[in-house]
């Protein structure tokens, strides 16, 4: 995110304004988790990158009205699509014996999973730039709210804060 | 700012959501300043405590298209209007001896002195909460790139991150 709460440059998607502790960061964070959700703008997005580590991923959801147009793109246990709203596929998660989920985008994943109180932690990383102008966290009026679990200095220009949802405990484990 | 970014609570004007702590921050910071300059709007959403510690405060400058509406609470001195840009408000506060000065909002003031290069550091204050919608840090598509400069926990739900401007030096001192 830029200081001031942007997702992307401007209208340009994809996070390729982040700076190199950021991506590393990401890198390493992911295997740690078993599955993820995405929405299908994030996932073509990263479509690319996505697909040629396909075979060694953690399950990857994504989410779509139209699966069938990405038939040539899945592989059952690594990239997945579904029709389905994020409630029902953590419910499928849970039940193929998950635990730990990575939502990754964009605004309506998280403005959904948050209303439907399917987030345990939000992970944000600050860059020090300012925007103005681009995709924001959460689309139309939210009242979430979060308690502070740490900060992290991840480069000399890179801060990473980690909040909780208040008072909430985890949803697959 | 909420963690996604915005200054208000959706469209209520002022900063009624932050915190304890983050007031705290402001009104101890607030008097290591011998100056401010902020919009007309901002002061309107703080008037009444304004005009209140009016005559034991820093010189504070109004900007207004319309200073002639606010002779009645000006106080040469402590509270004065101009209808001028940001840069000449600036020349006159460094003509008359002033050597650190507050920008106290809003968005187009932000704006305005990042685009003229009259902002040395920005002092952001994140709150556990996400809005969705509310005022923005700046107006319009910008590009501005600042460096870290550190960052405190005000409290256990607010943190304060402090960036200066990449490559500048004080505009007063």
């Amino acid at each position: 995110m830029s200081l001031d709460g942007c997702l992307t440059h401007h209208d340009r998607p994809g996070t390729g304004f982040g700076s190199p502790a950021d991506h590393a960061f990401f890198r390493a964070a992911l295997p740690t988790f078993d599955c993820s959700i995405a929405g299908r703008l994030t996932y073509q997005a990263g479509r690319e990158s996505i697909l040629r580590a396909r075979e060694s991923s953690r399950l990857q959801m994504v989410l779509t009205s139209t699966p069938e147009r990405f038939e040539a793109d899945s592989m059952a246990e690594h990239l997945e699509f579904r029709n389905a709203d994020t409630s029902s596929v953590v419910a499928e998660l849970r039940q193929r014996g998950r635990s730990r989920c990575a939502l990754l985008g964009g605004a309506r994943l998280y403005t959904e999973a948050c209303a439907q109180d399917l987030l345990d932690e939000l992970w944000v990383t600050i860059e020090p730039v300012a925007f103005g102008e681009g995709t924001r966290m959460f689309e139309g009026r939210t009242d979430f709210r979060f308690e502070v679990m740490g900060a992290e200095r991840l480069s000399s220009e890179t801060w990473l804060l980690k909040y909780r949802r208040a008072g909430r405990r985890g949803v697959l484990a």
